[in-house]
């Protein structure tokens, strides 16, 4: 079931500057019994994605009431939001007048859970680094489908990229957090990567729990000789990597108690 | 008038992987008398395109004769080619199974002529560097748009695009050249940009017609000291800059005569 611009379709404009260029933004979440988790942490982020691409901001609380129309038959969901420049803002890559964003909402299954023992890899796919498209989570994603469609082969169910100077930033579809024995690492992704919403969840649990965390570069080397990690989304949650490049690794006692923590936050 | 798939519609599904990752590449292709320019140079880079993607390629008769259905009554026109990995490779990153890809073919009226004088200038906006994606014209143009939103209160008509290291590698629809006395210079486009079909017919000519051009990577600090510079594109053809960054530049006599050349011939 989808909602484009809060009416029952399945289809969009053939013009849409979203299709053409990518020019828009998304959203992931969870929905629990009919409701839209961590849903102020989701709005944050599309409302710095709208600033930076110049985009209007959907009113929230229409958001919310989109998809929770969509939600009444299902425990767990997940909803994905779109948001496009629409069609008025023409043709081309300037974007003429005022933009009529299209508002694209569809609830789907809970997907299956993550396999175990989960597997992770490097990808050989980089990321390009452009500060003005990072930390936002923006339509233009051919850097993860070539990461996914590379991994496909090797059976892994998250591969980790990088950018060309050797910094290893984020999974394909999830942020990445290194656990050493005083302290978690999770690198920036201001140069590119996605400020997820589990992210910023694992950042407020460390710091509700005492729990030592830094945004700090992690490179390749690093994660060859780290103890364990655990990449985050929203579907995964807290999600530790059980074996890393050919090397199994430990599952740290800190990713419980911020999963528990985080369990226990609705918004 | 559009043609998705062979059929005239003005929609596409919103499952579309086009939109929702800009999983796919497009091509924008002048057309004269109602037949398609160039249009084997256009098939040679969507072929790099899919193969790059992994996108099984269209059958270029079939793409030539929905194109030219669009054009009868027009005696110039622009055609645009969007070849997105569709719906059925599913949701998510990774494609998965066989792609149907979905082949959307519109003719639009030709574009009114590049202003004269013809102003350029330098855009803030980066390009991200990705080898896998460098060359091919895939669906991912947010850099492009962020650039030319930008460029929408200073009036210029093109803004060249570089990269964080200070490579100055093309304009956000056209392909850069500079004209030095004894030679012409073009950026390389393998770790950004797109490798241009009339940058593809200038480098042809320049061969044809004895002018010294190299493809050598291209620094702001040169671009303010080049006595000559243009632009190429299939709706500008051999555009001369006729003012960058405040500065007015000449009108090269090549540009005519790779112009003549170029304007020669059909494919």
């Amino acid at each position: 079931m989808t909602l484009v611009n809060g009416i029952a379709r399945t289809v969009v404009d053939a013009q849409d500057r979203g299709l053409h260029y990518g020019d828009g933004l998304f959203e992931t979440m969870r929905c629990d019994q009919g409701r839209v988790r961590w849903f102020a942490r989701h709005m944050r982020r599309l409302e710095l994605g709208c600033e930076r691409l110049a985009l209007p901001r959907p009113d929230p609380a229409l958001v919310r009431s989109e998809i929770e129309s969509l939600l009444t038959a299902r425990p767990r969901a997940i909803a994905k939001l779109i948001l496009t420049r629409g069609v008025s803002a023409g043709r081309g890559y300037r974007p003429t007048g005022d933009a009529r964003p299209t508002r694209i909402v569809a609830a789907h299954a809970w997907p299956e859970p993550a396999a175990t023992p989960f597997r992770a890899g490097l990808s050989p796919v980089r990321l390009g680094c452009n500060p003005q498209l990072a930390g936002i989570k923006h339509l233009n994603r051919l850097e993860q489908v070539l990461a996914q469609q590379a991994a496909r082969a090797t059976g892994l169910d998250e591969v980790l990229m990088g950018t060309e100077s050797g910094q290893i930033v984020c999974g394909s579809a999830s942020n990445l957090f290194v656990c050493l024995a005083d302290r978690l690492l999770t690198p920036p992704v201001d140069a590119c990567g996605i400020a997820g919403v589990m992210r910023s969840l694992v950042m407020d649990a460390a710091a509700q729990l005492g729990l030592a965390l830094y945004i700090t570069p992690v490179s390749a080397a690093l994660l060859a000789m780290a103890p364990a990690l655990f990449v985050t989304n929203v579907r995964y949650g807290v999600q530790p990597v059980d074996w890393y490049e050919g090397r199994g690794l430990a599952r740290d006692e800190r990713c419980m108690r911020l999963q528990e923590w985080i369990d226990g936050r609705f918004d």
